[in-house]
């Protein structure tokens, strides 16, 4: 297969571990005698300090005509902490989700039996965990009008949805539980918001059309709560933007580290792969950021062309990867030094041949 | 003192509870020389069931002359249910907290020794954590500008704030930092919302009153793992209605029960204190209800008052319930069928003869 695919590491650590995730794309091309081809663009802060802008029009435009992309990360604490700036690094990454209209992000969270002493939740909590999360991304108040008075002093946000946004992933959601375990949890806040009525509504409407899925609904504050004292209950999670943004993270603590959560943005002509983490400035270049979210994101680029084996075998890589301990320090307590690279380079080998790699 | 104080017990086991936490402030005048009265309102789906509305003029009334009012729970699934119900039970409890201008809630995260093996996080974890919460409880996405389309397939919320409203909780909240750790952490979203980088803005500002604290700043979704993964960190958080009521339920787990966090909710002239659990109607009338909660919020209403050594005899009392494993299912693994009203009786008798009261 040839694929063309766009690469935005962004800022922070999102160079090195989408250099990573690159590398293993690689290392599976040739194995498998497809043809990857790599286009990278900036984003972000990065693309700031360059062109003064967080999109610049050949980042979109590479974006557009790619087959996939490949995304790493983005935000600087200098923008975070002036509230008075007019361009962040952020709007580089809402508007790439709109113009492309990723509306699907679909974030899986496996609790992987080698690493369930890393979590801060007891074992019991947390074995066999095996949650999807689907969030919305190009709805709600992430998009909505902002305003500011003149005067600086009010400030306000729009939360909206339509019928047509909540139907389209609703579907992606319910196809998803139906070759899982047909759970379907929505996470709204229907006794207090309009919003969360209309999803509260359209979803339940939609619940007929698949009479195999068992439908579910948790206000985002119980919600919160139940992601950790029972996470077992969860298949399929969706929820809006907001919620899911925060629901994700916070489901990060399950799997161990949030350096482990890959996910992929999906509309109806884009894909876009990146791990949820964000930029951790404070590890930027000392080579001990976690690449396996990245990792993980390019399988599911792979899953997405329908390239199963390849993306299975990247995915040993990274179990056996992590069952040997070749792990950054946020995962490790057996090993020091072992650096973003080295998992790259492990899981590399493993590809290339992946009956011999072996801790030596 | 003499004290008016209104109930308004509302739905599931929110009636149980609150007389748990009537029966211990009884004791508590006894003991000390004070009079209380209780005067009891509806609100709610038991106000909507009798008057057809969810805070009756009566019920408002009563609070707006009381010197305090005691709040149980409210809500019932089959108005979540419905996204037609135009009447919802919920309604009341805004309506209230908006009437009473009650704009700071305040909910203590205190991980009690006795109790560290409850929560589904590891001891070490949890172990010594102590956190307040402030959410700005009358603002927000909570009480903006709702519509929803004609056809019924738009919906929209808006999430609006002022300068005003933030600044008067900000100034209770860094009252708060120091008189406790001198740290003070603002959860927002301010790399996506514009009401979120007002409240980042006009926090910042005020900082320079309170030099003795330490100000520092998460957006809610990594917030809402680091109160998982490290909790230890936090001392006062503040932060707007929304993240505010997920974070705080999220928190509860660092607890062990959602049954045991009790809240104040603050303004200029009225004061109300609520558990923050929900209505649990699934446990209603079957006497498994958790009292502490509310209990505790009985004794944040004696603090508000200046009655220190009566809130701290509440709080001993409560402590020894949880050492001697006089609590109800949810806490308890060593003795069955202690119900909700033995868990009051046990704080009832400690507050009359605090040094003889034992097992048995
Ligand atoms: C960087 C930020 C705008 C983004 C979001 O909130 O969507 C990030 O947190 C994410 O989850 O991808
Ligand atoms: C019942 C509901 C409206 C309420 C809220 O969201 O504020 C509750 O969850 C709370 O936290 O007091």
């Amino acid at each position: 297969m040839k694929l063309n695919i766009a690469v935005l590491p962004g800022d922070g650590i999102g160079p090195e571990v989408t250099a990573e995730a690159v590398k293993v794309l690689k290392a599976i091309a040739m194995e498998f005698n497809h043809v990857f081809t790599f286009d990278y663009g900036l984003i972000g802060a990065s693309a700031i300090d360059k062109d003064g802008i967080p999109l610049p029009d050949t980042s979109l435009e590479l974006c557009k005509k790619a087959d996939a992309i490949l995304f790493g990360a983005i935000g600087e604490p200098k923008y975070d902490n002036d509230p008075y700036a007019k361009i962040r690094p952020e709007q580089g990454l809402l508007k790439l989700r709109k113009e492309l209209d990723l509306f699907t992000n679909i974030r899986p969270v496996i609790a992987y039996e080698d690493l369930l002493n890393n979590s801060p939740l007891k074992r019991k909590y947390i074995k066999d965990v095996n949650i999807c999360i689907y969030r919305e991304l190009t709805g709600g108040i992430y998009f909505g009008d902002k305003k500011v008075s003149e005067d600086g002093n009010n400030a306000s946000d729009i939360c909206e949805y339509s019928r047509f946004e909540i139907e389209r992933i609703a579907h992606m959601a319910f196809k998803a539980a139906q070759s899982r375990k047909q759970k379907l949890t929505l996470i709204d806040k229907a006794n207090v918001l309009e919003s969360s009525r209309l999803w509260r509504k359209v979803v339940k409407e939609l619940a007929s059309q698949y009479p195999d899925v068992t439908l579910d609904f948790l206000f985002i504050d119980n919600a919160a709560m139940q992601v950790i004292t029972n996470p077992k209950q969860f298949d399929v999670i969706l929820t809006e933007n907001m919620f899911g943004d925060i629901i994700s993270e916070e489901a990060s603590v399950i799997v161990g580290s949030i350096g482990l959560l890959a996910s992929a943005s999906i509309g109806d002509t884009h894909a876009m792969f990146e791990p949820i983490h964000g930029t951790y400035t404070t590890a930027r270049n000392k080579g001990i950021a976690n690449p396996i979210a990245a990792i993980l994101s390019a399988a599911m680029l792979l899953d997405h062309f329908g390239l199963y084996d390849e993306a299975s075998l990247v995915r040993e890589g990274v179990d056996k990867a992590l069952k040997l301990h070749i792990t950054t320090p946020d995962l490790n307590t057996k090993y020091d030094n072992i650096s973003t690279s080295k998992v790259g380079d492990f899981i590399e080998d493993f590809i290339n041949n992946p009956d011999e790699t072996n801790l030596n």
